[in-house]
């Protein structure tokens, strides 16, 4: 089955707004094995909606498409609808009770504009909206598959994994061939460097695919396998992945998409021991990263965020002298800046970080992109220098990746050096 | 000017990396008038994308293409427009030197694979890349421009700003209408309110377009004029803000697509007042949002992210008593952070969150979303209660978005409650 995915909006083609949706999609109806051919963003102009409902419909056997299902009257895809389909548009009951509902439990006052969303196409299933209050549509005609969806993102992925891809899945005809994925999420290495250490490409994947994905966490390997025996092309791919760990082994700190952030929280959790972060040039993003995760509080006990040198002297005791002899952004400030943090907190961890984020704050020996990270536990106290790029909020995420791989390699016992 | 942006590679399609490039391209594009008409994300499949090239070439002025032009294997852009342009590829000796200092600056050993790079199709300019190895393209024929880029975000952006920009505003005609946007940002209020208040659209509009787009930091109104007089429109749109200011002017934090955290910023660093911020729910998130801001040394003093009860007593002096009494998740408490992180950082401004994110941690009378944000200055200590939504992640932005809206309105003497 193959799928296009469409988005509506000026927003997102002047770029106010980041295509997130489409990517949610595609990841959903990839896994559910629908091959996600195109996807594309349209303005808010009833022509080309028109015209790209067409093509889309034309050539795929799903066409999902999000925005401009809003109560407001720059909203149009319902009209679109109704035109393309040649319906009307009905009460639809359900909805209007889920929309009273929606305002009531708020303590809002519904307002007529957001009643009319009850209103349906009369071809469309409606998809109830849990988080909002515009329904989506499910459309089915001529063995095709059409709906459309709210732009809003997390009422959107709610319909999505409630209702269109258990719905798409019974869709789904016998498989005649499975096509079989895994990352290896590798951080630390160049992409260059990665690629040279694999050596022959053509020997180690047999006629599998590999994709190098590099973004400031690292790069991703993506290796693809398609094969008529499902048990056969899982057998290759874990083959490919033991070649490549033999290689970069050390790198590679997930198989299963978890960020970094996550599996330090999982190798944490299992061993029932606790971190506290200092942070100086990162400003709270460690700490903020590793509070995303749910249940966090069982490993994570506090975090200083000492952007001052008094701060890092008072919260953190770090020795003054150290401070006025090496600089705020050293080796020993790092170091003592997690020992203090690990001593006035008693976790089991202590994490610092010291840098230059830029564009300003750089001296003749210490450029922008110098970063100092310590990290101390029961039998060490150590830190390591790092030398990353120009753009603030770049240096600012790859600090946070190497001070998360730094516990990482420590909680397995491998070394920091590479 | 028409444009059309076409994204290329699987991991898009696939939703394993979100298309920001796409958006940062729309945005830079419309910026100088140029009309990006539709974008669209291919696989790494070259007739997919040979079809692709021809389809937005014959309609639209300027292609701009993101993607595949990596060192590996799976790179086929390049490729692709030498087939597309019936080209050759030739050594080119600027991009050579670049790829070789690019390595000696770093330290590291270049590679076979990254000497290729230095090779440019014939037809093409190369666009030399300060921030990477592979060099973009630059294609002009039969009056339409051809550019491919990297897909790195941060290797692509460099060279928008610095080349594709300035070329492409030599070749804008002369202009016959003038489009005028304005983005009005508001936060704390939902948009059928919003809405509502605006009353009759059309009287406030008189034929201008206005668009509501909302998000987890509040609902942005997008005004938009065309006029063949230049002033003319800069009035309309100047008089139909004014218009939405007197209605609800409270709500706009910025004109100028500026986020809540830079105008805070900004108020901070012009009244040369200083802030401290203990978070307890947002993890850090909210002086993560600070100190992205490049020069935030100058009014961020520092922060405490107090998750633990016993962090809250030793780091902010949070009254043990009134814990137990009204729990973590309480206005007192809120306040007593607010009160202590600033006692103790000595700053102007004290800012306090505790709350649930969810989704543990709820309890019969405070579910999950509840939050209590805590304010102090020379003059207040006060608190206010919010109740948000269900997701995590949504519930942490949110709250920061809400906290940072006090300083907001405490600085412009705007009342908190609405």
């Amino acid at each position: 089955m193959n799928a296009h995915v469409i988005t509506i909006g000026d927003e997102i083609l002047i770029g106010q707004t980041i295509n997130t949706n489409a990517a949610f999609i595609g990841e959903q109806l990839s896994n559910i094995s629908i091959n996600v051919r195109k996807t594309s963003v349209v303005p808010d102009d009833e022509e080309v909606i028109l015209k790209e409902f067409k093509a889309c419909l034309d050539d795929n056997d799903v066409v999902i498409v999000t925005g401009g299902l809003g109560p407001t009257h720059d909203d149009i895809t319902r009209k679109c609808v109704i035109k393309f389909f040649h319906t009307e548009l009905i009460p639809n009951q359900e909805v209007l009770e889920d929309v009273k509902n929606f305002f009531k439990k708020r303590g809002r006052k519904i307002t007529k504009i957001n009643e009319d969303q009850a209103l349906v196409p009369k071809i469309a299933e409606a998809i109830r909206n849990s988080r909002g209050t515009a329904p989506g549509m499910w459309i089915e005609k001529e063995n095709k598959v059409f709906a459309a969806l709210p732009g809003v993102p997390h009422e959107m992925s709610e319909m999505i994994r409630s209702f269109i891809i258990p719905r798409l899945q019974e869709k789904i005809p016998e498989k005649d061939f499975y096509v079989k994925r895994i990352n290896l999420l590798t951080t630390g290495i160049p992409e260059s460097t990665l690629f040279e250490r694999l050596g022959d490409l053509d020997e180690l994947l047999k006629g599998a695919k590999l994709a190098f994905l590099p973004s400031q966490f690292g790069v991703k390997l993506r290796i693809t396998v398609q094969d008529k025996d499902e048990e056969r092309a899982n057998n290759i791919i874990s083959e490919i992945e033991q070649k490549i760990r033999s290689k970069v082994g050390r790198y590679i700190f997930s198989h299963q998409d978890e960020n970094l952030e996550n599996v330090v929280a999982r190798i944490l959790t299992e061993r029932e021991l606790t971190i506290s972060v200092a942070e100086s040039c990162t400003g709270g993003l460690i700490s903020n990263m590793l509070t995303n995760i749910s249940g966090s509080s069982k490993f994570y006990e506090r975090g200083i965020i000492t952007y001052s040198n008094a701060s890092k002297v008072e919260l953190l005791k770090v020795n003054e002298d150290t401070l006025s002899k090496y600089g705020a952004v050293s080796l020993e400030v790092a170091r003592q800046m997690a020992e203090g943090i690990r001593a006035i907190s008693g976790t089991d961890l202590g994490l610092a970080v010291t840098g230059i984020m830029g564009p300003t704050g750089a001296s003749v020996d210490k450029p922008v992109g110098l970063v100092c990270i310590g990290f101390c536990d029961d039998k060490v106290c150590t830190a390591k220098k790092f030398l990353f790029g120009e753009d603030r909020l770049l240096n600012k995420q790859r600090t946070a990746q190497a001070a998360l791989e730094m516990v990482r390699r420590s909680l397995l016992g491998i070394p920091f050096d590479d």
